[in-house]
């Protein structure tokens, strides 16, 4: 992740990764196949800490409508606490078949994720039966927009990031929450 | 647009773009200052296209919350129709300190579009007050993943981007349509 950051990704040989390791190259390579092995760990790894971050936040919060929302915020604080991690998931993009494989695999397991938890939501009868992959795009959308515009464009501070991508849900969250009694909407 | 689809963008020197051109390359530098002043020139022109669509269709179109939806098929539609430049568009980010300011001018724009859009449907009464940049950046980050999705990661047809678009929209305007006469939300 140092290297990546400091050189760029494709600026990056994997012998500069085994130099730094500090082990054999036989070793390197009884890990990682090759350099997109690499960050699509790293990348993995990155997942792996927002989803337990979720998870352990879900084990305090049990209301849908207020998980909703601030699942989002814990993300984006996740996001926030890793500025070199978002920087290469926000600039990575379209640089090889293999990254892209890499960050699409990040993205469709988030989906995936949102898409259950939205689907959850449904069968409780808290949410509207609304189109949810669709709304699962719209929020991953919104997220790694405000990651690049933090981190590649500085246009946001990591707060503004956060609370950006928080207040979208929380309008969204006015149309998706099932207002009991209220008449059926047409959509 | 032709070099920079089949070579890349930084794979394409400027003397190959002015080979091309079939002008001389004191007539290139009278235009262009340099490759990213072509970048540019394409994103604004692509830019200019799509918001040119955009307001042909409001001339047809008087209702607010039709347009709040069907805006966003005629800006996919311009995707759609320009798999070139939407590849440059989603591949470019990233590459370069140049590009991205390329990029994030013809974000900015959109964004500003946007939120003129969304403050008119909100003084109009039509639209709830919710907080409209928040929105903004959720609508166009909602694009760009489809586009990506689609012409990078092949994930989508095209149709299937235009509908992913349309249909989150659909639900965001569920939340964001103030009914005439519904309580007002606590956001």
């Amino acid at each position: 992740l140092e290297l990546f950051s400091r050189q760029g990704y494709l600026q990056t040989p994997v012998r500069d990764i085994i130099d730094c390791s500090g082990f054999g190259t036989s070793t390197f390579y009884r890990f990682f196949a090759n350099k997109e092995a690499v960050l699509a760990a790293l990348l993995q790894d990155f997942l792996d800490s927002i989803m337990e971050a979720v998870r352990r936040y879900y084990t305090v919060e049990p209301r849908l409508d207020v998980r909703f929302i601030e699942t989002k915020r814990v993300v984006m604080e996740r996001f926030a606490a890793n500025p070199e991690l978002s920087a290469l998931y926000a600039r990575s993009h379209g640089l090889s078949p293999g990254i892209d494989r890499c960050l699409k695999e990040f993205d469709d397991a988030f989906l995936e994720f949102s898409y259950r938890n939205l689907r959850h939501g449904v069968l409780q009868g808290e949410f509207r039966d609304l189109p949810l992959l669709p709304i699962a795009h719209g929020i991953l959308g919104s997220i790694k927009l405000a990651v690049s515009r933090w981190i590649i464009h500085g246009e946001f501070t990591a707060e503004e990031m956060v609370e950006t991508v928080v207040s979208f849900h929380r309008s969204l969250a006015v149309g998706l929450l099932a207002e009991r009694g209220a008449p059926a909407i047409e959509t």
